[in-house]
C-alpha cells in the first residue's frame, strides 16, 4: 500500500492517492486533476476509483473529470441522489490491488458521508475520513441547515464513537482538511494522525454525548454564500474545468470596459500595495485570502478581472477561484498594476496607519473611527479600546452605519480583511477609509493594549 | 509537524524531512542532496539539524554535504567515534520549531543505532526508526561481524521490546528501508507504519528472546563487499558528490582505450538487448539491479565505462553508482549501443533460451548445465530438475567449477543475475553461456514444474 | 521582434512563434500545442494569428486547437478552400505589434503556399518559407500528383526566383523543415539562413529553369498512404487532439484480446533488443523512426498497441504517431516487454548478424539471401554484392517474392527499417528471417566491401 | 550547425551555444552555469571551448567554471594576461565537428575584443560579435578611460568597417548584448541580424570615420563603480559561484542586527509597494533594475540583506546581484516585508504622488521641489516644468543640495530610480522625499505637459 496526499493551499483541502499492486483511488480529488493524472502516468499507476467522502460544499469536485479523464468509477454515499457515479451502502467492499477498501457510513457532517477503511490481509490499516475526523476537531454539522443541526451533531457523536474509534488506535487517520480550512475551526497543523493519538489529543473525542452536540450546536461559523452552489454543482455533476484559467491578458483600456459593464475588479495584491495605488472601485482581496474568505465577499456568479503583481499570481488566484466554482474570469491586467501606472491613469488610495501611528492618535486623544471586521469568536480574544464590531456581510450589504465623514480604520486579524472593507467602503464613497498594518495581530506584538472581552 | 518522505529506488532506502514552525530536520540523507535543498527552498524552510540514525553501511551518507551547504548540524550516536558532527547520548532532546526530538539509543542493528521521536506538546507521536525496526521485518544484526552478532541479536531485542514497543500504539513509525532493500528481507510494501499494527501484523516481535535471537543468529543474507567501504566512508566524513556524475559522453574509441587500461565496460541494459548483441568483455548488471547487487559484483575502487540504451539512463546508474561510493564512472558511451553497432565494430552475444525452449531440450533428453545464482534462501522455494546451485561470489572469484565446453543456461529469479553471470563466463571464455529468460519466475509463470527443495 | 523556433523531431518540422510587443503569432504550429500556450504564458503574449504556410500532408495542424485555446485568428491560403480560418490573398498584410507580417504567394510545392515576410519600419528582415525554400534544398513538387507534377515545379521555380530571392541578401530564411525530413532530401544540418547563403551554398538555385524542373520531376521520393489522410483533415480541420495520449497501461492479456480483435502490435524498441525476443506478430518500427518512416508501413486507421522499454518511450511513441493522425492507440504494454518475458509468455525471436558474420558466411561461399530494403536513391551508393533490392512497400503488400525457406538478411542503412521488413516477413511465416545490425552502414564502416551502382 | 542563445533578463546579456556533431562551444558564459551544462547533458553535446569576446566588465564571466565542469578550452585575447585559459591570436582557428571557427580580432570596445566567424565548408555563415557590433548599435568605447577613448573608436571603426562589413551581407550576426544593456544606448529590440541588415539599418555604419569617432567620444554614458571589480575577476579568474545564492532566510531579529552591523537593507519590491511600508533605512532598488543601475547605486564589496514580497524574489534578486559579483547576500528577510508588518516592527514611509496630484499641485502654484535623476541623454528629451536635475550619483555621495525641508519628489523615466533616490534622501533625513508614480512616462501618457530641452 501506498499513499500519496496532495494538498490545496488556501482550502486547506487535502485529498489522497491510494495504491497497491499499480491499481490506484483517488479519494476527494480537487477540481483541477491535471496532477492526479502525472502521479498515475509517472508511477504506472491505472485509476480504478474515484472516492468521494461527501457532496463537498467548498470546492467543485474533480471527480466526474478526473475518472472521465483516466477511465474509473465514482463512487458517493447512496443517501443523496448524485447525478453520476456509483451509490455506496455501508459495510460495501472495493478490491484495489492486495487492499480491500471498506466504505463506513458516518453520518454527521452530512447525512451522506462515508469513511473508507484500507485494509490489508491483517487487518486495518488506514482510514480516509474526509469531513467526520480532523486531526484535533471534528467536522462541522450546521451546513445543511438549523432544521437538522442538532439530529446531525448526534450523528457524528455515533459515528465517532461507535464507528470510527472502535477500529483501534493503531489505525492511521487521513483526514480530509488541514489547518486553515473553513470545515473546522481548530484543525491542528500535522496532517496525519493514528485514531489513538486522537483518542489522546482531540478535546472533542472525550466529551460526553450532551456536551458534544452543545458544543457543536453553539459553533459560530460563517457559511459562505457559494457553499450552496458548490452542493449543486458536486451533486448534479459539476462542469469541466476550464482551459488554462487565468491565462488571458487584457489592456488597460479592456479592463475599463470590462468595469463599466459591471465586472468586478478583483485586486489581489497585499493591502499596502493596493493601499498605495490601485484603481478606481476595485476590491482588494489578498490572492492568498481568497480561498479561505473570497467566497464569502465575491457574489456566485460574478464577472471578474483581476490586477496583480504579475501574471504567475494572476494564474495562482484563477486557479484558487476556479476551485471554487468562480470561472467567469475574463482576464488578468496585462503587466499588472505596474502598466496601469505607466500609463498614467487615475489612481486611487486608501489611508494606511502603523500601529504606533494608531496608538499616538488614540493617545494625542484624536483617534479615527476604528472598525473590528473579525468574527465573534476571535473578538472574544481582545479588542483594540474603542473598536466597533461590523461584520464583512453587513459591510458587503450596505447595512453598516459608518460614518463616511471621519476618518474610519478598519482592521482584522493580520491585516487582508481589513483592506476588503476598506476598499468596499472607499468604492461607496467613504474617502477616508483607512487600513491598519498588519491587524490587531502586529498591534498586540507593537506592545499595545487590548481590551479583553470581558472589560467590554 | 509535516513530514515528507523521500526514497532512493534501487537501494529502497527511506530518508525524511520533518518540520515544524519553518524549522527542519532530515534523518539519514542520501549522497545527493539536491531535492532536500530544494524542498528547504521551496517551503521556506530552515534546516537544522540532520541526524543520522547510524552509520549506514549500503550508501554514502549525504549528511556532511547537506549539513554544510544549509548550515545545519549533524548527530549522530556517541558509540562510534565520527569524525564529524556531534554525538548523541540516549534520552537527549532537540528543539524543532514547536517539537521535540528525543533520541533514543536503540542498539542492535549496529552499537550506536539511535531511533528519533517526535513529541508534540500532548506527547509523541512519531518514531523515526532507521534501520531497527522496519514494517514487517527488523533490522540486519551480522553486519558488524560474527564475534558480536549473537549480542548484537540480543540487543536489538531488548531495543524493541524495552524502548519502542512501550511508546504505544498509537505512535506512527517511519523506518529508514522499504521493500527491496539489502538491509531486511521481509520489508512490507507499505512505508508507513504505527506501532500498533507492528505489534500485530510484524511476526518477529512476537518472539520470545531466545526465538528471536536464533532467528537472526540463522539469516543467511549476503554481505556486499562495498559495504565496508561505506561504513568506513560514513564515519570519517564522506567525500562530497561528483559535480554532474555521468555526463562524460565518450567515444567509442576512448572506451577501447580505457577498457584496454583496465576498466570495467559496465553494461547496463536489460538481459535480452544485452545477450543479442555486447561489447566483448562487458559485464551485465541491468540498471534497476545496480542497487541492490552491484555492490556485490563489482569491486569497490573500480574504474568503469558505462554503456546504455542512452544518456538519461546512463546519468540513472551512475546516480545509482555514485550513492553507493562508486565514483571513478569514467562516462558512458556516446549515444549508448546504438554507435557501436553503427560503427561495426566487434559484436559479442550471449545465447538465449525461453521456458519453453529450454523445457523442450530437456524434454528431449538433450539438457544444457543448468546453474541457479540465487542464494540459499531463494533456493529453499525450489529450482529446476537438474540445476546445480553455484553463487555468484564463486562465479565472480573464478571458483565455480563449470565445464567451459558444454553449453551453461544460467537462471537466478527473474533474468538479471542470471545474465550477469553469464556474462562474466562469457567474458572468461565460456562461449556458450546462455541466460534463461526471465529466470525461473517465467519458468514457473509459463507452467513449467519446480523440484521443491525438500525433494533435491 | 522576437523568434522562437520550436522542432518536432522524427518531423524534423520547425515552426515558430514571431512576436512584437506583447502580440505573437505561430507559423505551422504542430497538433499538440501545449507548448506554444506555454510561452505565449511565460512571456506575457498575446496571441493573434496562427498563420498556416500550406496545407501540410506530414502532420496533423495544430492551428486550429491553438487557434481557440487562445483566441487567436487562422489565415491560410485562399487558393484551396479550407473549412476554418482566413482567407489571405497575396501581398496581404497583417500588423503585429511592430511589425508588418505581409502574405506572399509562393505556388510550388502546393498551389497554396504562402511564405511570410516580416517587416520593420526600415524594411524586410525575416522570411518564413515553409516548405518552398529550406537550408540548401527547396520543396517538393510531387505531393499534388503527376498532372501537375511539371507545372508545380515550373511554378516552385518563379516563386523561388522572382519572388524569394528578390528579398535581398541580407533576409533571414526560416524555413518549415529541418534535416531528416520526408519532405526534403538534402535538408541541410543548419535550421536558419539567409538569401545570401542559399544563393551561395543551395546547389538548386544556381539550375536555369529547364535543368531545375527537369531535377524535380525525376525525383523519386516516397509518398506515405499517410499523406492523402492528413491534407483531409487539415482542409477541413483537424480532431482535437486526444486527452493524455499513450497514457493508457494494458496488461498482457487485454494485449492479447486486442491482437487477436485485429489490433496492429508495434514494437518501438531497437532491432536488436526486438530481434532477441518479441511478442508473435508483432511489427518492428524503432521509436525514433516512427515519424519518418512509420507513415509507409501503418495503414491509416489502425488500431495499435505499443510495445516498448519503459512507459516514457511509449507515451514518446504516441506522441509520434498522434502528430500524424495516428489516434487509435488502445494502449501499451504495462512495464514494457519485461512483464511479457517474466510472465513467461510465448517469445519469438529473430536472427541477427553482424558485418563480420555475414561476411564470413560469404566468404565461406554460404550466404544467405540479402535483401536490401532502401529506397533506389540510397541504393545508388552502393549494395552488398548480391543483394537484392526490394521496397518495403512490396514486403508489406506481400508482393515481394522471397524464399521462405532460406535465411534471408534484410539491410537498410543502420538496421531500423532492415529489422521492420524481418518482422513483417517473419510475422508472414518467414522463419529464417535475419536482420544484419547497423546496417551497410556499420557494414562499410567494418571495413567490407560495397558494390558501386554502376557495377551492378 | 545549431545555435541556441540564452540570455540574462536585466543584464540583456546574451550568450550562445553552437554545436557541430555533438561538439560544442560556449560564447561569452554568464556566472550561472547550471543551463549550458543542462544543455550539454540533455543534447549530447561534449562542449570543447569556452570562447570569450573579451574581458567582460558588466557581469562575472562563468567560462572558467563552465569549463572546470565540463573539461573544456577556454580562450581569450592575447593582448591581456589573463591569468587562466589560452591567448588567441588574430586569425587562428578551431575546429568544432563540421565547422571552423575562426577568431577576428576586432579591437575597439576593448584593446583584446575579438569576434567569432563560424565557417561551413562552402563559406562563412555566422559572426559573434560579443561588444563589438549590436543591433543598430556598435559597443562602447570609453571604459578604458579617457586616455585612450579617442584611439579605440579609431579601431572600432576599422574593426566593423575593414573587418567585420567585408565578411559579406548574408552573413548572420550574434551579438553579446540585446536592447536594455548598459553597454549600448540604442540598441535594437531585435536580438539577430545580418551584416546586411546592419548596413541597411544601423545608423552608425555609414557614418565617415571623423563623425563616428566624434559621436563616440561624446557619448554620455554612465559607468558603474562595479564594471572596475568586474574586470578584475575576469582577468584573474572569478571567484566560483556560491552555492544556493539568496537562499538563506533571516528573521526580523537577525535582520535588524546585520543592520546595525553596517549592512546595507535593500528592499527589491515596487516603489509603490516600497512607500507603503518600509523598513527605516532601507534601500529600494526594485528587483528588475538590479542589473541595469544597481551596480551604479551598490558600493562594491557591500553586504547586504533583502527585502522582498516573496522567497522566490529574493533568489531572482541574489542571482542578479552574483551575477554582477555582489556575493556578500546575508539573506533575505523570512517571508517577505509581511512578516515585518506582522510583528508590528517600526516602519517608514516614502510620499507617493500621481501625475494628476503633482500637476494639481503645480496649478495650484505650490509645487513641491521636483527633482529629475535621470541622465543627461534622457533629459534631452523633455523635463517636467520647474524641474531640477540631480544625479543618482551626487545623491548618493551626498553632495546634492537639496532642501530637506520641504516637500521633494523625485521622478525618472518610470518610477523606479525616483524611488532609489527618494529612498536614499529619506535614510539621510528628509522626511518629506516623494515620489512620482510612474515617472515622467506616466505624467506625459496622463497628458501633462513637458519643457523639451530646448526651451530649458
Amino acid at each position: 500500500m501506498n499513499i500519496i496526499s496532495l494538498k490545496s493551499p488556501g482550502l486547506a483541502h487535502l485529498s489522497y492517492l491510494v495504491s497497491s499492486k499499480q491499481e490506484a483511488a483517488v479519494i476527494d480529488p480537487r477540481r483541477d486533476v491535471l496532477e492526479y493524472v502525472r502521479i498515475c502516468k509517472d508511477r504506472g499507476l491505472n485509476l480504478k476509483y474515484v472516492l468521494e467522502t461527501h457532496r463537498n460544499e467548498d470546492y467543485v469536485s474533480g471527480a466526474l473529470e478526473l475518472a472521465d479523464a483516466l477511465g474509473a468509477e465514482v463512487y458517493h454515499g447512496e443517501q443523496l441522489d448524485f447525478a453520476y457515479g456509483n451509490p455506496l451502502s455501508d459495510g460495501q467492499v472495493l478490491k484495489l490491488g492486495n487492499l480491500k477498501i471498506k466504505a463506513l457510513h458516518t453520518p454527521g457532517h452530512t447525512i451522506e458521508s462515508f469513511c473508507y477503511l484500507v485494509e490489508e490481509k491483517k487487518g486495518p490499516v488506514a482510514l480516509f475520513t474526509g469531513d467526520s475526523l480532523f486531526v484535533g476537531e471534528v467536522g462541522r454539522t450546521d451546513l445543511s441547515g438549523e432544521g437538522v443541526w442538532k439530529e446531525l451533531s448526534e450523528k457524528l457523536f455515533h459515528s465517532i464513537q461507535e464507528k470510527i474509534l472502535p477500529l483501534g488506535d493503531s489505525v492511521m487517520i487521513f483526514p480530509g482538511h488541514g489547518a486553515g480550512s473553513v470545515c473546522g475551526h481548530a484543525i491542528a497543523e500535522r496532517e496525519i494522525s493514528t485514531i489513538g493519538l486522537e483518542k489522546r489529543d482531540n478535546p472533542l473525542l472525550r466529551l460526553v454525548k450532551e456536551d458534544f452536540v452543545q458544543h457543536k450546536i453553539t459553533e459560530k461559523m460563517d457559511r459562505a454564500a457559494y457553499f450552496r452552489v458548490m452542493e449543486e454543482m458536486n451533486l448534479n455533476g459539476p462542469p469541466s474545468m476550464p482551459s488554462f484559467p487565468g491565462i488571458k491578458r487584457i489592456s488597460s483600456q479592456e479592463l475599463i470596459k470590462h468595469q463599466q459593464q459591471g465586472a468586478l475588479v478583483l485586486d489581489a495584491r497585499y493591502p499596502q500595495s493596493f493601499a498605495a495605488a490601485h484603481i478606481p472601485g476595485a476590491l482588494n482581496i489578498m490572492k492568498d485570502g481568497i480561498a479561505s474568505y473570497g467566497g464569502f465577499v465575491i457574489a456566485p456568479g460574478s464577472r471578474m478581472v483581476l490586477v496583480t503583481v504579475d501574471a504567475r499570481e494572476a494564474e495562482e488566484a484563477a486557479i484558487f477561484l476556479m476551485r471554487m466554482g468562480f470561472d467567469d474570469v475574463l482576464g488578468h491586467l496585462n503587466n499588472g498594476m505596474e502598466s496601469w501606472i505607466k500609463e498614467g491613469r487615475p489612481l486611487q488610495s486608501l489611508g494606511l496607519l502603523s500601529p504606533k501611528e494608531l496608538n499616538d492618535m488614540i493617545e494625542a486623544g484624536e483617534p479615527p473611527l476604528i472598525i473590528d471586521v473579525r468574527d465573534e469568536q476571535e473578538r472574544s480574544e481582545g479588542i483594540i479600546s474603542g473598536a466597533v464590531a461590523v461584520s464583512l456581510e453587513s459591510i458587503l450589504s450596505g447595512n453598516a452605519a459608518i460614518d463616511g465623514e471621519r476618518e474610519a480604520v478598519y482592521y482584522c486579524a493580520s491585516g487582508y480583511r481589513g483592506s476588503t472593507a476598506a476598499s468596499i467602503m472607499k468604492a461607496r464613497g467613504h474617502l477616508r477609509s483607512t487600513v491598519l498594518l498588519g491587524g490587531i495581530g502586529a498591534w498586540i506584538k507593537a506592545g499595545f493594549p487590548i481590551l479583553q472581552s470581558d472589560e467590554i
